[in-house]
Order: structure tokens, then C-alpha cells, then sequence
């Protein structure tokens, strides 16, 4: 019997079966739950003197965590007159002496907080915050997560909670989810405010693909698109916090990043399918094929301090950016360029070039010179005939052809690959990436660096 | 004994070794005032019933030709009242008889006229006109002609004719003498007009290289430069005609060819030479060692219908401007593009292309493009996966490899130089470009074409 399917069809078969793959099940939910509980009682003791509140917090507690992402935000909320003073003082100390049992790691945000490792299955931050009333009052992002909980808890159906996990698993899937500098992207809160805003995965699917143009403004109050637009201006991604509008939850959304989410909306509603969710890891075969056919040059990169991943990750894209820039402003012509970083290993820039530098060891182009009048044109000849090159008229304006040089390129990228903590640069052998690692995170972006070819999109041959 | 040499008297020093070589002898003046003398004889009769002025004008008469160059401008003026009506119906029929033992050619301008051969020495035109008092009444180039004698020989000292002859040598040697469109550049009425303006050869030289600027604007009346700014504009070089400031006597100069100029100009104050007034042909060896290294293609064009000159060479420049733009447009990086004709053989088009199409058949390049967010996106994707490329993102726009054929290239010229009488095109074989003539302007322009160096520099290796 001959069915045939509607792209309605299609796309709700698929949401049920990534569903299936991706909503936790009960037992899992159950045992984060308790060893919340666990953890909440080895805590209490350390903290009732000072009347602290232990909270859950996070995508466990607002029903809309990932199968196999159930990480725990414990927070520990200490009253509002005890102060920071109190938590820097304190709180760590406290906290240490509480968990003493488990796996512990010191980390930083506006305070110190504590990671624990549970059974290599689960992880829980706990995270020291002041009790506030009023959302308008906080200053930090842990001050407002509560509001945030309570918002998603109260806004969000029940059933729209599969909404979120399908849209955080397509932002996942796509490359475009979480606010850290590396992704530049949606957080787990702004996926459950826009299911509250569209209502469904599938309308914000569309609402993106249609209508979504830099800067997006989305509110879920009432302000004036015109004025979040000035206030936030900067901003790709303007959505205001509901728990405190001054507050653009959307800040962390980059251009790059969003443009990736509209164009896989798009790609999506044309030919909707689970790689989109799951991205397939590309063969290392048509890699290393496609590779053959292009000129790229890697290099490996020196962490000479040990520094938080988002501020790494900052001078990796400032890298990225000024190389990039300083050799399409002097005319090298490069044709792409990223940055990789597992956040283990050294990170990687990888440059590509036109083909011609790999193969003669130098770029032979056009270059437009200076108007005829201006007092550059002396120059620009003098400069033609000393390396050996002529010159001509067209239109008022000097050209002539200049040898663009490998070795200039490799200078370029190692006078500008010195920022913070990064220092330039080892070169390493284009036939080692395809060795390097098989981690997915790394293949996925070896595929989509080499192929050129978005990791949701099949290339069909 | 040492002895230093200034600039000053270099230029000095080449300005009467110049002169020695284009002051034409007295003998030479003598014989074409002879063979005036005898046309003006031999057409008076034909004439002398309506009472017609028979008057030599042009270089000869204003003292300022050059040697070698001795063409005598015959002209018959008939009394204003028999009008053209007399002239379209008499002035052939009646010059043809009176010149009958001369090799004559009918020509056309905007009345026709004859143009005579004598010994294969001399050449003259005789053309009809009419005779008019103010020349503010005048309407074509050659009523205006008695005028612009009259003005030059009151204007211009005697030792001032000298300064045009070095003048009218320099512009013909740099390529910019002569208002035919070919050239597009100064006739020898506005080198004259430019002496009278600065006083000598190296005040319009040291002029042009300081403090032209497009469009030049030079007045020897009273003009405002802004209102003639208005007046001609679209003009490149806008020099008012004293006999009729209504008419902008650099009419023809075009921006590239004033452009040559000026770099001509201060080309020759930095490094004044010989070369400037007599370019050396180039060594042809060194012409094809060059051209191995580059990738061109030529063509020949068939004219369909005899047609003059100027229009021939007009659709030759339309055919040059618009396969460029449209190759330029469509992202074919066309790298040089000339046309040349000696208006006897069939023109040739050279087009000259990045390396790669010669190597490869094809050109590789990174293309932009549309925003992310116009609707075009879609449809630049499906075409980079219909041709089995890929494409990314780069802030907000998406670019992607293409693939420019040469055949396509080849498609472009052959669709785009059909205009007016010219027909394309049959592909020359590029080796025969060096052997097709050894004319010297035929080498000087190939030299140019090739080497990519002004025909007056000498290209030192």
C-alpha cells in the first residue's frame, strides 16, 4: 500500500522518535533526585546555623532535562544581611568540611562554588547565592536562577516540557546551544522561554526559519520593540529576562550563532530529519578526500596559564578574528578560518588559503592600487617596479600584480596569535587532524571545516 | 672633469636633442607651401564664380607641425548665402574636376570632402565650408577652423611654436595625441591652446603632474570654473574654445587617457628621457618570456560593413568595456582587457585571465553570497549542492566555493562583441600575436599589453 507522507507527518514522526532517545527515563530522574536529597542533608548542618534555604535548581527541577544531562545546581541561599562577606568567608570552607567525601573541585563564577562527581554518572555544583525578594534586586546570574526556576516552572505546561528537551536537543545537534563563549549561543533557559513564547518546538522551528532577521526581538512582556532594540543595541538576540527586563537573557547569542539556527531552521523545514538532533559523524574517507583538493595550514597553540574555558575561548575568537582580518585587509585573500579546542589539548587554528600558495608557495593577484592623483600613485609604481612587476591604467586607478607569499602568511598568523594566554604557535603536519582524535565533538568539526557543509546536512555525491 | 647635471638641464638637454629631430626643415616647409601654392591655382577657377575663399589652415599655417607631418588643410569657403545646399550639390563635383590628376579619396566628416595624395610625401585635404563672421555662429569643426588659425597665430610667439612641437611629440609619444576616438585624447588645436595657457612644453608637464585632477578645468577667458563644471559635465578635460567658449574644445579627452598623461607627466619630471617623445619598441624576446607566465586569450572580429574609423573604434571600446563588466559582474576575476586594430587587418581582443584558467581549464574561487537572512540563501545553497560544493557562514552572509569555466568565459566574449559592424570571433592562436606584425605600433602596444609597463619606461631587469 502507497502512503504518502506530509512534511507534518515526517516531523512528528521524527520528535517521537528523538523523544524517545532523549527524555529521561523515570529511574534516572528518580536517583538525581535522590542524591539531591543525599546531598541536601549532608549539607544542612554546615549551613542551619545562618538559616540558609538548599534549593534544586536547573533543568531536573523544571522537568526539562536531556536523557543523560542530569546535572544538579544545588544552591545554597544564605539571608540577604549575612552578605557576599559572609559567602567569601565562609561558604567554601563550609561546603569543603559538608561534601568531604566526594570527588571535589573548586571552581569560579561571581563566587567560588563547588563540582562534585558522583559515580562518574552524575555531576552537582554547589553554589552559594543571597536570598532576594525581588528579582529587580539581583546583580548575578546565581542570585536570579531561582526566579528563573520558578518563572519556567509556573509558564511552562507539562507537556510543553518535551518541547524544550526536542528544542534544546536541536540546538545541540546543530551546534547552537549554550551561552559560553565557545558556543556563543541559546541557553537552557532562553530554549524554555521561547517554548513558552511559540508554545511548541516545531513554531519556533518556523518562527526562526520565517521571521527571524538580526536583531531578533522577542519579548514575553510588553516592552517596545523599539526601545529593547536601543537599549540592548549590540545585541543579536534580544530577549528580555521576564524575572528582571533590564536583562537581555538572549546577550550571549552571537551573529555567527544565530544565523547557524536560522539557516538549520530553514534547512530543517525543508527536508526535516534526525540528523538535525544527532548529527552523523562525517566519513574520515571523503574528509581526507576533499582535503586533498584544498591548501590548509594548522597550528597548535600554547596555553601558558591555566585560565577559565570562557576566557580561553575569548582569545581564541579574538585570534581567529584578527588573523582572518589582518590578511583580507593586506590581500592574502584567506578563504576560512577556525579555531578548535577541546578544552583537554592545545587548540588548533586551521587556515585555509587558495590553492595556489600550497602549490607555487605564493599567490599571484591583482591588486588595485591608489587613484592616478593621489600622491600614493608614485609609490605603488615605484613598488611595482622594484619587485620585478608592471602596472597599468583603468579607470583612473592603478593596478598591477603582486606576489602574495606563503611566508608572509605564516608571519601574519604568528604576530597575531599572541593574546592573553595563547602563545603562537606550532605548526602541525595537515595529515595529523586526521589522526589527531575521533572524539565526535572533533570529527563533527573536522567535517564541517574540510567539507564545508553544515554537520546536519548529508552530503549527497 | 666632473660635472653635476640638474634636472632642469637635462630636460633642456632633451628638449633641443628633440627638437633637432621634429622642427621640420626649412626645404620641407617650403615644398608644402609650393604644393599649396599649386592646389590653390589649379582650384581657384572651379571657384572663383560664387566668389569662394580658398585658405590653408591647420599645422602648417600655425607654424606649429611637426617633421614629417606636413598635411595641408585646404579649405574652400563659399559666402554664407549658397549655403549647404550648394555645397552637398556643387563642391565634390567641382573639386573632383579641378584636382583630377591627383590620386583623390572621398571622405566624410560633415560634409564629404577630398582628401589627395601627392608624391606619397605629401597629403591634403580640401574641404568646403562656409565663410562666417562671428564664430559664435559656427556650427561643425570646420567652420570654426578659420577661427582657431586666427587665434593661434595671434596667441602664440614665434618661440613658442617649438614648444608645441615638443609638446604634440610627447603626447604622441606616451599615446594620448589626437582626438579620434581611438585615442581619445588632446588634438593639436588644444596642445596649442595649452602652451598659449602655461607659456612652454615643461609649465604644461610640470601642470599636469602637480595639480591636474579629473575633470581638469583650464579657461583662457573668463569662466567660472564651477559654472563650466556644470556646464560640460561628464567631461573628463574641460578646456572652453576662446573663439566659442560654448564649446569645450577637450571634448574628446577620455579619463584613462588623461590619466596617461598625467602619470606621464610626472613619470618624465622624476626621470625625463628621450622615451617619452620616441618609446623604443620593446625586445620581443623579453615580450614572449613574459607572456608565458601569463594566461590570455585573443580573438579576432570581423567587420561586416566598411564604416569610419571613429565609429569602428567606438564599438571596439563598447565591446572592451562590456565583455569586462560582464565577466567582472559575473566573478570571472578578468584580470586585463585591450582591444587593438590598425584599421586595416581585423581588430583583436585580448583578454587577459588569472593563471589558473590556463592550468585548469577552470578557476577556483571563494564567492559571497547572500545574507543569511534574504530569501536568495536557500537557492545559493541548493546551487553549491547541485554542484557538489559546500558553503559557510561567515558574519551574517554565506559564501561557498564555485567553479568559473573558461568555456563559460569564452561564452561571455562570444555573446558580447557583436556591436554595430563588428561580428564575433575567431580564437587566435596566442603565439601568433608575435609574429603578426612588426609594425611599430603593433609592437609598442603588445609590449604595454604584455609587460604591463607604459611604452616610455624602459622595463630594467
Amino acid at each position: 500500500m502507497l502512503k504518502i507522507f506530509s512534511r507534518e507527518d515526517v516531523i512528528k514522526k521524527i520528535s517521537s522518535e528523538i523523544l524517545e532517545r532523549i527524555r529521561p527515563d523515570e529511574r534516572e530522574l528518580e536517583e538525581a533526585r535522590r542524591i539531591y536529597e543525599i546531598l541536601r542533608e549532608e549539607l544542612r548542618p554546615y549551613f542551619e546555623d545562618v538559616n540558609a534555604s538548599i534549593q534544586l535548581h536547573g533543568s531536573i527541577e523544571k522537568g526539562t532535562a536531556l536523557k543523560g544531562d542530569l546535572d544538579l545546581d544545588v544552591f545554597i541561599l544564605i539571608p540577604k544581611e549575612l552578605g557576599k562577606e559572609w559567602i567569601r568567608r565562609e561558604f567554601i570552607k563550609r561546603a569543603r568540611k559538608a561534601l568531604s567525601k566526594y570527588h571535589v573541585e573548586e571552581r569560579y563564577a561571581e563566587h567560588p562554588y563547588l563540582r562534585i562527581k558522583i559515580d562518574d554518572k552524575f555531576e552537582a555544583d554547589v553554589v552559594p547565592g543571597l536570598k532576594i525578594d525581588d528579582p529587580r534586586e539581583t546583580e548575578t546570574a546565581v542570585d536570579r536562577t531561582p526566579f528563573h526556576t520558578q518563572y519556567i516552572k509556573k509558564m511552562l505546561r507539562e507537556d510543553q516540557r518535551d518541547e524544550v528537551r526536542l528544542l534544546k536537543r536541536f540546538m545541540k545537534g546543530v551546534g547552537v546551544y549554550g551561552a559560553e563563549v565557545k558556543i556563543g549561543g541559546f541557553s537552557g533557559y532562553v530554549a524554555e522561554l521561547l517554548i513558552v513564547k511559540y508554545g511548541s518546538f516545531i513554531k519556533v522551528i518556523e518562527e526562526a526559519a520565517e521571521s527571524w532577521r538580526e536583531p531578533v526581538i522577542i519579548t514575553l512582556t510588553n516592552e517596545d520593540p523599539k526601545v529593547l532594540k536601543r537599549f540592548f543595541q549590540g545585541s543579536s538576540f534580544i530577549l528580555p529576562d521576564p524575572v528582571d527586563p533590564r536583562r537581555n537573557a538572549g546577550a550571549a547569542v552571537r551573529s555567527e550563532t544565530l544565523a547557524r539556527f536560522i539557516l538549520a531552521a530553514r534547512a530543517f523545514l525543508k527536508d526535516p530529519s534526525e540528523n538535525f538532533f544527532f548529527p552523523e559523524k562525517p566519513d574520515m574517507k571523503i574528509i581526507m578526500g576533499d582535503a586533498e583538493k584544498i591548501c590548509f595550514k594548522v597550528f597548535e597553540l600554547d596555553l601558558v596559564k591555566e585560565e577559565s574555558p570562557d576566557n580561553v575561548w575569548g582569545q581564541l575568537l579574538r585570534i581567529k578574528r584578527r588573523i582572518y582580518n589582518v590578511l583580507d585587509s593586506e590581500g592574502y585573500d584567506p578563504v576560512y578560518i577556525d579555531v578548535f579546542w577541546d578544552e583537554k589539548s592545545k587548540p588548533l587554528i586551521y587556515l585555509e588559503l587558495p590553492t595556489e600558495y600550497c602549490v607555487k608557495g605564493y599567490l599571484y593577484k591583482v591588486v588595485e592600487g591608489p587613484p592616478i592623483y593621489s600622491h600614493e600613485a608614485v609609490r605603488f609604481i615605484e613598488k611595482q617596479l622594484s619587485q620585478d612587476e608592471g602596472f597599468w591604467i583603468k579607470d583612473n586607478r592603478l593596478y598591477g600584480f603582486r606576489r602574495k607569499s606563503l611566508d608572509n602568511v605564516l608571519r601574519i598568523i604568528r604576530e597575531n596569535s599572541n593574546i592573553g594566554v595563547l602563545r603562537c604557535c606550532n605548526p602541525i603536519d595537515p595529515k595529523d587532524l586526521f589522526t589527531r582524535s575521533f572524539d565526535e565533538e572533533y570529527v563533527l568539526w573536522l567535517g564541517e571545516t574540510i567539507l564545508k557543509i553544515p554537520r546536519y546536512m548529508n552530503r549527497s555525491f
